[in-house]
């Protein structure tokens, strides 16, 4: 199964859009989870239990882990096993190197770990994916818009009339034999969304920024999804994980998954009313 | 000190423009060094010892620690704390994100460890920097224009007559306020150097490509040393740390990085005879 076939399985088997971002800081979990052996595993096992039945996924976002050294680390390691294997576990890696760099990043994520996904940073070019296809099936997801306001120096200035971002959708496009690429696209840029939805009609769209970051979810939801099977991932990361602070947190981060669930399908079924 | 004035004075206390690159792979290091609690460590720690008065510093890349789980993180770790803190400590992790996801990696490479500079990655734009600067003199080594052939997909690509990495290099140029940035050029584009040198002349350049992909050494310091102080660092990792395998390697590692030593300097020598 290709990674765009298994986005569209995960999704409809699910009834859901919605991946859960576990950018998990030791400062912000529930403290009475400090005592535990590694409270980063305990805390993302917790949210996993909580939401299993609301997501398609979760995108551990490795700086987080690695902040904490070798027992971050292993909390990564202990995480991607506690991610149902029916589900989407993105590495939220953003590695971009080539090589035998880029073979043992590669390494990292899909063998040492059993990642199904991991975010790639195209800016040293097409070098950057060739060992991780050696994974077929796996998802490579490039980053082409993202949702911050550095998005402005480099992404959406013009090379002869054409934003740097369009020719990363192009490139994708014409690299993407495999079924196997997808692209990460912010949920701040709604028009470009429509832009690259025009330009690249079925690949996989991880979309981060709504939440935390205010992106319009009504006005990103209608540029991504031209159908309902069109294959997109809403990531929401602290506007879920950090819902509750409490011995009763679960049911707070349920309550948000489930809203931004629901919320996202009540929208999907208006798009496509009728 | 910012970072630019510590890459000088290194070089001129140390007499040399070498930074070896610790690309450490299980695969690749003397058998013999296999039985070791952790041989990555045994091996790197040995390198550094053959090799510390020929050098300016050691640039660990990440990826090969990834690789091999929590136990290569932890070498990581055991790395640096091997490196003499008289010289650069270079953590080639090429990051590249925003925020406090960001914020996390800076802690990671310059609290969790004590590296004294990183490598970061342009394309999500200024946000980038931002976390990292809050560590004044660490040096942040910015992509410009790597040494693969995916160079061409987009970094040399024009956006109005200007390729991107002209643009990284003006935008570096202007974000450097506090001469703690540097960029990575590939020894692999002499004219392009040459460019950069002009639009940059104080900038510290981190140079891979030389050895393994075949750059030409002297044009490569023809065009980044317009005179004997700038700020330049030559990489070279497989070409001197996989130089011997046996009981004796150290001595053939020593060998190896001496040659390149003594070859740069020379051609320094004679670029700026008389």
């Amino acid at each position: 199964m290709t990674f765009r076939e298994r986005v569209q399985e995960v999704s409809q088997r699910q009834q859901s859009r919605l991946v859960i971002g576990l950018d998990t800081d030791r400062e912000r979990i529930p403290e009475f989870l400090l005592g535990e052996k590694n409270p980063l595993v305990a805390f993302n096992r917790l949210v996993i239990e909580a939401t299993r039945d609301l997501v398609i996924g979760y995108k551990p976002n490795f700086a987080f882990y690695e902040a904490e050294g070798a027992v971050g680390w292993e909390a990564l390691e202990q995480t991607v096993d506690c991610i149902p294997g029916t589900l989407l576990s993105i590495a939220d890696a953003k590695r971009g190197d080539i090589s035998h760099t880029a073979a043992a990043y590669a390494r990292a994520v899909f063998d040492t770990m059993n990642f199904n996904a991991v975010t790639l940073n195209p800016y040293m070019g097409r070098d950057v994916i060739t060992p991780f296809e050696e994974y077929p099936g796996k998802g490579l997801i490039l980053l082409a818009l993202t949702s911050n306001p550095g998005a402005a120096d480099f992404q959406m200035t013009d090379f002869n009339d054409t934003p740097l971002f369009e020719r990363v959708i192009d490139r994708i496009n014409a690299w993407n034999l495999s079924g196997d690429l997808a692209a990460v696209t912010g949920a701040t840029h709604p028009e470009q969304l429509e832009r690259i939805r025009h330009l690249a009609p079925d690949l996989p769209l991880l979309i981060p920024g709504i939440g935390a970051q205010g992106g319009d979810l009504r006005r990103t939801l209608a540029a991504v999804l031209p159908t309902p099977q069109s294959p997109v991932m809403i990531n929401v990361s602290r506007g879920i994980i950090y819902a509750g602070s409490g011995q009763n947190f679960q049911d707070q981060v349920r309550q948000k998954a489930r809203e931004y669930r629901d919320n996202i399908n009540g929208i999907i079924a208006e798009l496509h009313a009728g």
